[in-house]
């Protein structure tokens, strides 16, 4: 659970499966809602063990889309898209052009990017058959690597929780600890650095760690996870594996804000009232981790990071806006941020029955 | 079983599931394959017990569709849509709307028309949202009835299965017994009684019946389907519901020829096989019922009778063909009518593989 309630009482818009037996190709298309405008989201290649699986999957992360999109304030509503098989072995040209075939095919209500085992490089090839890619490379027209807004953006959420518990944004002097320095995560370490805070780290990956090492020699690092969120620090930043939030970490927590760049943190549903019954403020993962889709979002209209970042740095607005609405409806975050998605969706959903001609 | 093989070792090329939870939609359209051309065939509206129910008939469905479009030399592929409902309950303006944005979603890539529980009136309204519409009234530019070239082809096949049994097209002399004179069956008497064919009918409409008997008195009336077939009949015209052809008619048929307007006359696989080894001459039906898909093929690119008519006489070559080849290759006409209409989806499917300039 990222804060989306799993259980789905309604139906997606559209589900679309795709086949190209010479190619291989096997993918499922949901589009959960167009009501802010043409689904986006990204392309998972994963050998599911079966079908049912891979639907169960596509439908779940179409509707978290479709959330994260309506409160990046995107015209976009929530798409994803599936491909069934080992991207180590099953990807080909042929495969990912059939597969932009069937995305064309779909004349734009759904726009594809990377996920999970596809990649810029793969977008260029999806685009020789589809004008719906993003994602792209920079040499191809694209927002390149989407890691720097989303690092940027949940930095912007870090400072909005900052401001709501301390009355300042600022975050030097606190003690942050990002657990995971990928890609994210050590770009999110250089903002706190730039910002004067104390940084621990983790990674189970020792290049990772010591390439943050390198570059910002004040950092310490723990050897894990666990130890990580026991330690005496003021922000945890989950930016590693999903489900970090479970019943296991959040008695040990110190931290008082968490904020960080990976999905799906909640391990389960009833982690969010755990965490607000322990005073812990959460930032809801799929509010402030929105910055990779706002900067893959802009390649549409051609790609400008000046105009990405602007709308990233909204995420500051938008995480505050939430801990508000939590606090004056008697809700944890999480709940608060599905209920703002909800009504963006219908208050401007409706609008397109002001009739105007195109 | 209509001779295609139920049996599904290819998967569809594209699934389609559509839902617009305000109007009530649920619909599955299904494109089998558009090797020759965007899929075209009906929406079936209909109280399916599951998902699964409907979903296994539109997939069973456009596969046929598939076969009929490649013998009817159309430049159209498989498809076929399901509308999960009571059309006499849940049919609307809103929901026929919402089905034709779905379609339109699709890009041309599936043409729909009438089918069980939907009407010309109902196409008007979907085409209201939608420009891959076929069927729709006369007066919205559409093909009318499409019972008229069923009908007529029907008799071509006919008069192609008396070419190849008797050495003469002409019917005249022979007894036709017509089971079921509804729209089409009552065409179908017009055609045979003007070839100078002796008419036995049977309805369990008392008042289709009682129009036939006005409109050619010399038509003569059998009580029921079993007592038709079991009559002393050259030519058996089933021209009703599906599945006349089962073990219980099959050893009791006098008829050396079965052609006529109904789908899914053979009750199950083997059936074909049956009528082989007792020397009756089975014209596929989906090859002789194919006058009314061709007639609103013929709509999208603006309905021109004489040029439908002229395409629909060609099913008098098909069927000629199919029984020869069934014979020089040893298979029933059912099995024969299948391979041709593959062997043209892979023939000209692939001619795409030369580029041109578009």
């Amino acid at each position: 659970g990222d804060g989306v309630n799993p259980v789905q009482p309604v139906r997606h818009e559209q589900v679309v499966f795709c086949s190209d037996e010479r190619s291989g190709l096997y993918a499922i298309i949901a589009i959960y809602s167009t009501a802010l405008g043409p689904g986006l989201g990204g392309t998972r290649f994963y050998p599911y063990e079966s079908e049912q699986a891979a639907l169960a999957d596509v439908l779940n992360l179409s509707r978290a889309m479709a959330y994260k999109n309506a409160l990046a304030g995107l015209d976009h509503g929530g798409g994803k898209a599936v491909i069934i098989g080992d991207p180590s072995t099953d990807k080909s040209e042929a495969l990912l052009r059939a597969y932009g075939r069937f995305v064309q095919s779909l004349g734009g209500r759904y726009y594809t990017a990377c996920d999970v085992g596809t990649y810029s490089e793969d977008m260029d090839v999806v685009a020789r058959e589809c004008s719906y890619v993003t994602g792209r490379t920079p040499a191809h027209g694209g927002a390149g690597d989407s890691s720097i807004l989303t690092a940027f953006g949940v930095f912007q959420g870090m400072r909005a929780a900052a401001d709501h518990m301390y009355g300042t944004s600022s975050l030097s002097g606190r003690r942050v600890g990002v657990e995971g320095v990928g890609k994210v995560g050590r770009r999110l370490v250089d903002h706190l650095i730039a910002d004067d805070a104390e940084v621990v780290v983790c990674d189970v990956d020792e290049r990772a760690v010591e390439w943050v090492r390198q570059r910002h020699p004040a950092v310490e690092v723990v050897p894990d996870a666990a130890t990580l969120a026991a330690s005496d620090i003021d922000v945890y930043a989950p930016c590693a594996l999903g489900g970090a939030l479970d019943d296991e970490t959040v008695p040990r927590l110190k931290a008082k804000i968490i904020c960080g760049g990976a999905n799906n943190q909640l391990a389960h549903p009833g982690v969010e009232k755990q965490l607000a019954e322990r005073g812990v403020l959460y930032a809801p993962d799929y509010v402030v981790n929105s910055g990779g889709v706002i900067q893959v979002a802009d390649e549409i209209g051609g790609f400008d990071m000046e105009r990405a970042r602007a709308r990233a740095a909204m995420i500051f607005d938008t995480t505050r806006r939430i801990f508000r609405s939590a606090e004056e409806e008697g809700v944890p975050p999480a709940v608060a941020a599905d209920r703002l998605a909800e009504r963006r969706m219908s208050e401007i959903g409706r609008l397109r029955g002001i009739w105007l001609r195109r």
